[in-house]
């Protein structure tokens, strides 16, 4: 598919999702073809464009030549002269910006919700928020629209939008990306941040938009501390967390117990302490000027910051000073932590009923982050009800490689359900353990299936999934990464096929069934009750 | 799966595939369960693991404590009081040994027959050779009976068998993987390598393995020399290697044409010229006083390499200083060069017809590696006529990260044919482009299908192959990362799934078909001629 047919794919599908609310100025797409033509044409040229054909969309509070910035306030809105920088690079680089995209207004907030352009729904189910502040970069992202897009953070803005929709939020250390030509929320700490749907996708865009420097990696098995508490989570995360954690183990990571209280006791200073100050620094005189501009939410924390005394900021920075000392100290004993990327995923009812409160709660794991000047990286980590689980790698400033390393270090995995020449012992089986397949458990599929013993060398069977008389067949389920499943299904040959298994339980899984014609005049040997069975007859 | 259950199933895979030539010494199935429990009562005691499990096969020229080490010879065997080092840290970080492998003879050769165990016949196609000399390992890797394997590379035994049997070969920095406990070749430029089915997989253990040392990475897009000349090669494996360098640059590389005559140069010094007496100094003398029990090409080239006088080697010495020099030159313009890892995929005949031309080609872009210090790593880059097709980066010293995160730049792909809500334009088309997915294609089935219109929401066709009445479906084969597809295909729903398509031109790609229940009642469509045609009525 040539560049412009991508983009005009991106606004078929931009126009399909019916999510207005994702885009502050949304390009026309005749602008944004006619950028592909000349990009096609420097590549012609033979220029070197690693993010070539990347469609791109960039957080409202990051300058683009040509659209106003406005932070999501449209009375705050001004005209950039020019991109910024990390917005040029992303051009020099190839990419295609498709628009600006809607944020918690300010940058202030981790829901999503708070912005006169509307709630930003989530990804996945969109009665949930998407979390935020940058709310319509993940969800652009997460749909399939855009391949990467820049958000900010400062207190969790560029990951926790990554954990509610399933994607990854890096989050590099303080100074790596300009934040020129960003509307600042606490200048000395914010970031901007990447978001993609994978490890490498983040960490190509991030080598191109990075100052250039040399970043340390490991040449040994990664040591991760994980934390002996981590409070109140939403019902399921912390099995989740757990089962995350257990992935990094087995791929050969060495789990080490940490307390993290340093790190939560700096998080809370963030919005409890002075530090909120710094926000009513940058546009403070703003809101004092147009309160009707502002989000009630937005307002009333930024306008609280106005009277904070100058001690207060001198006595919290020594607290801080105390606790970076700690977090240094327990960041020393391992590689990087592996953390929950937040504590539960409100609904937008939830947050319209509790505005401040849920918000507080959903910081705990990333507020300290910048205050401490660390890296961190968001991946997504399953799902739990349905609704994506994400995890989130902290490690000291400049550790970014590291954890990029850390991360793709699991494979994302998925489960398949086999009937017959793959079961343990027989003469396929290992086609799943040499692609990393782990046996999960043995058990019958649903009452909803007739087996048949198929012609093919090796002998194998058929699933047949029938409205009525089923019976439940012998199966064993496995689990395998992605990628060696990809390799897997690309070389199952005809008639077997790989669709969806139901189980006793009533979960479907993906498993083996066959084409139509491959049963006709077969044996139907649904009376041995599985493969096996039929084998020992 | 217990460790224990998967040493079981090894050595049932072993039973099965009939390839008893790969083994010297094959340890007997209850000393190797014996280790596994043994091994997962360190794991339970808490012992960090990293390489938990896996199974691995050693090259029978490098120690392992309890079994002989023979380099292929019988007659030369000693029995090692310990395990060389690397055997040590192999078991140390939780692999167990399956046995040593078979090898040309004192490492000598790159083809794999030149052994008294016999020739080791390839993974994929029996006819032709494995490629040597580390010819078992890399074959019982590429088999899924190990996970790992030890190899030995001096001019290129660690990377030829890697391509001719599709799976990958780590050959380090000089240095890094001690020797100590291997027979040596030339002992000066030997270096143990990694055979594993993926880069991730062989730069694990090979984390395992190493001196611990800081290894530079590269923070940017990627510099690929790649040659303005390769010399002949096999038909079609020039087109093979064009393709795969088009998928470095389309991953976001810069391909830099470069001369590589110096490479070539010296890769023909190592046995047109002195240096061949490194391995007269390492086993001459036991060949000469054990004539009959030396493999007769092996003979041969060791025996012609005792009369070769100082003066040429000071003098070959002299030659080399001044190719590294052009070497270093070229290398300073690029981080790594892309070559293919050998020059024609020979069959046993052929090397039996002629044993020693042969060979000597096969190492044209092999052997300068370690005689000019660099670091290199080969992988498998898809097929040629149903065999696999390699290619090899080379690097400087100390590049090894380098080259592993080059490779990684890469993602494997595979085709799917999809006939309904997948097309361009259609509605889940953005589930392919949101994947990586590229358009291939556009086209018919082969004329053997009925197509209905199945009660789906969106709407979607299932395509159903049939033994008569068949007609050509409208199609579009498309191409995804493995990764990317696996995670497509774990979405299908039912009653849809991912089995082989047969096209017009009678090949077969994975693609979409459905199960037997859904086309029940359906309505039959096959007379618009595929799914555009359908809703355009």
């Amino acid at each position: 598919m040539s560049v412009r047919e991508r983009v005009r794919a991106a606004y078929h599908r931009i126009a399909r999702v019916d999510r207005p609310e994702i885009w502050i100025d949304l390009r026309p797409e005749e602008d944004v073809l006619a950028d592909a033509e000349k990009l096609e044409a420097r590549r012609a040229a033979g220029e070197s464009l690693p993010l070539y054909g990347k469609l791109a969309a960039v957080k409202g509070n990051i300058d683009v030549a040509g659209l106003p910035t406005t932070a999501a306030c449209p009375e705050y809105a001004y005209s950039p002269a020019e991109d910024a920088p990390v917005v040029a690079r992303l051009r020099a680089a190839g990419a295609l910006i498709l628009g600006t995209t809607n944020l918690d207004q300010f940058a202030t907030g981790l829901v999503g919700t708070r912005s006169p352009h509307g709630a930003v729904r989530n990804a996945v189910d969109p009665a949930y928020v998407s979390g935020g502040s940058s709310s319509g970069s993940a969800v652009a992202v997460a749909l399939g629209i855009a391949d990467l897009a820049l958000g900010t953070d400062t207190a969790g803005s560029g990951r926790v939008p990554a954990a509610f929709n399933g994607i990854v939020g890096l989050k590099p250390t303080r100074g790596l990306l300009p934040t020129t030509g960003v509307v600042p929320a606490c200048a000395s700490i914010d970031c901007v941040t990447v978001f993609a749907r994978t490890v490498d996708e983040a960490t190509a865009a991030f080598a191109c938009l990075s100052e250039p420097r040399d970043l340390p990696v490991l040449n040994r098995p990664f040591r991760i501390g994980v934390p002996s508490e981590l409070g109140a989570l939403q019902d399921g995360w912390a099995e989740a967390f757990a089962a995350a954690a257990r992935s990094y183990r087995e791929a050969g990571a060495e789990l080490v117990p940490v307390d993290i209280s340093p790190f939560l006791a700096a998080a809370r200073l963030l919005y409890e302490g002075a530090f909120v100050a710094e926000r009513y620094s940058a546009v403070g005189e703003f809101i004092d000027a147009h309160p009707d501009a502002v989000d009630p939410a937005v307002r009333r924390i930024i306008g609280a910051a106005k009277d904070v005394p100058a001690h207060r900021l001198f006595s919290d920075l020594a607290t801080l000073d105390g606790l970076s000392a700690e977090a240094s100290a327990i960041l020393s004993t391992v590689d990087c932590l592996l953390l929950p990327t937040t504590t539960e995923h409100p609904t937008i009812a939830d947050v319209e009923a509790d505005p401040l409160g849920v918000n507080a709660r959903l910081g705990r794991f990333t507020n300290s982050t910048n205050l401490l000047n660390l890296s961190s990286l968001a991946v997504p980590a399953g799902t739990v009800g349905g609704l994506p689980f994400g995890v989130m790698l902290v490690g000291p400033a400049y550790a970014d490689r590291i954890l990029a390393d850390v991360a793709r270090s699991v494979p994302r995995r998925t489960r398949i359900a086999v009937v017959g020449a793959h079961l343990r012992g027989q003469p396929l089986n290992h086609e799943l353990t040499s692609r990393g397949g782990r046996f999960v458990s043995a058990g019958p599929t649903a009452a909803e299936y007739r087996f048949y013993a198929l012609d093919t060398v090796p002998p194998k069977p058929g699933l047949v999934r029938v409205a009525s008389g089923g019976k439940p067949i012998e199966a064993e389920v496995w689990d395998l990464p992605l990628g060696g499943f990809g390799e897997f299904v690309a070389g199952v040959p005809a008639p077997l096929a790989i669709g969806k298994v139901r189980l006793a339980d009533g979960s479907e899984v993906p498993g083996f069934v066959c084409e139509p014609g491959a049963v006709e005049g077969a044996q139907d040997i649904t009376g041995y009750g599985g493969w096996l069975g039929y084998l020992s007859r």
